[in-house]
């Protein structure tokens, strides 16, 4: 049933033009109604950050390897990166690049690994511009940006390419974690604001292979992470559209952040998956922006 | 000088938080002021699409490696393309990938090359969408999305990662050709009203190795691609903030689009270098928006 829901629904949003299919699985384009929707429930994310005072950065869908290297992220999650890799021969190793080309072969043996991975999370290539000492407060960041996972699946709610939105705060152990609960009361108004039954609930990241058990037993006894869910395809499994995540002093140890008192600086995040929370919409509500409840469509500005 | 005035320039991005340097050539995270600029520079361009009828698309900075074989885009550009390259294995697997990682290795050999490349151009992944006959009078796209070209630098107006604003003209070859002229004749009033100069000129693209001479040559003789440049640096060595693309048709055969009478299709494009367009106001009229010309605020929203 469930995988019957999600293919019925990915054949709507396809035949309604909301998502162009480009022939790799959760990888789309996307159209104006998808797009606007996106940038009104940005809108709304924005008015919480301006209040809070947050410094808005933007980052683009490449970042340092290294910042993965610092951050133990290939221990923890080596299936989701996508590295880039390039070409850099000269006119005979364009000869034997171009024969691979031709006949549909793996390129890979022509190519040299760049500096650049795909951004995972919209927060990993803020903290390395952060080293040293903080202000006193801290500091809290309002980021975006194109984040990739190398996950191919069907599910219209699991894309490979997708905006993911984040507030990252950084300071004292207190300060810290009182953000991230102020974030966690009011995220849900968003979602209530859209018609969207949402539910908090502690979470575990997809840690990978044999020692990834441990490491989610250990994120999950802590409550590191929560996420806000919304049923998309059924209650039984929601899908996450928001999280909440406290890293304690990772981040400040790797990239030496300090507060202003001289201790290790302690982060948290909070990041939206906006794609997810737009297909949540469109699979509730319909398809047709006319037809939505008049509160859905004031929140949308439709 | 040349080098020494682009030195200084970048130093005053930085110092002036423009732009975030993340530890490699032409990557780089951009401040709220950057991030407006481009939004307003962009309305400007909402506003002709509108007006034109373009439908609406937006693309994901990765597109379909199968795009760029069907296409020859490795015949002409190799140099620029970022192939993305995942970890597919098991825990052994994941042992050995880790110990290149810790080491600062390359990983390349633990890895495989996806069905992904990062879109060099915003356009690419339309083409293959239209396959089939196009509905009378053709049809025209108003299209974005971060773009990648692996040409690390150290020119801030030469960036690896990148926001393209494109719209895309198919049909007949009298009106594909009619509307690229338009679109020559209408944009230097947006960089006016930036207080830009702008040259309108014959342009080449950057084709690979020896046989990229020819290439150029016949792209030239052919007046296929015309630039509008900037003097961003020195009057001698202006940058191209938009081009304006006849490509015949290639696309129209590589993907089998035919017009409604039968004929293959004939496209064009015209694209937009956003971040170019906004650091030529900014090495032009200063980093503080609020010293900017009255008309030059305006345009900008600021």
């Amino acid at each position: 049933m469930d995988e019957g829901s999600r293919a019925n629904f990915m054949r709507q949003l396809v035949e309604g033009h909301i998502l162009i299919p480009m022939g790799v699985p959760g990888v789309f384009g996307r159209s104006a109604l998808f797009e606007d929707m996106l940038t009104k429930l940005g809108a709304r994310i924005d008015a919480w950050a301006r209040h809070d005072g947050a410094e808005r950065v933007a980052f683009p869908p490449v970042i340092p390897r290294e910042v993965l290297r610092k951050t133990g992220y290939m221990d923890n999650f080596p299936q989701l990166c996508g590295s880039v890799h390039a070409f850099v021969g000269d006119d005979a190793g364009h000869a034997a690049l171009l024969q691979r080309v031709v006949n549909g072969h793996d390129w890979t043996d022509c190519l040299r690994q760049t500096d650049l991975v795909l951004a995972p999370a919209t927060c990993y290539p803020l903290y390395p511009t952060l080293t040293g000492g903080l202000p006193p407060g801290g500091r809290l960041f309002d980021l975006a940006s194109f984040c990739f996972r190398h996950e191919p699946s069907d599910d219209p709610a699991r894309l490979q390419a997708f905006r993911m939105r984040e507030n990252v705060r950084i300071g004292e152990v207190e300060r810290v974690k009182e953000w991230r609960a102020m974030w966690m009361e009011r995220c849900p108004e968003l979602l209530e604001s859209l018609d969207l039954e949402a539910i908090l609930d502690t979470a575990t990241d997809p840690f990978f292979g044999r020692g990834g058990r441990m490491m989610k037993s250990s994120q999950a006894t802590q409550a590191l992470k929560f996420e806000l869910l919304v049923p998309i395809w059924c209650e039984d499994a929601p899908t996450a559209v928001a999280s909440f995540n406290y890293h304690g002093e990772h981040f400040g140890n790797v990239f030496d952040i300090h507060t202003a008192a001289g201790t290790t600086a302690h982060t948290a995040c909070v990041g939206f998956g906006l794609e997810r929370i737009a297909l949540a919409v469109l699979k509730r509500h319909g398809l047709v922006a006319e037809r939505w409840p008049v509160n859905v469509r004031a929140t949308l500005g439709v």
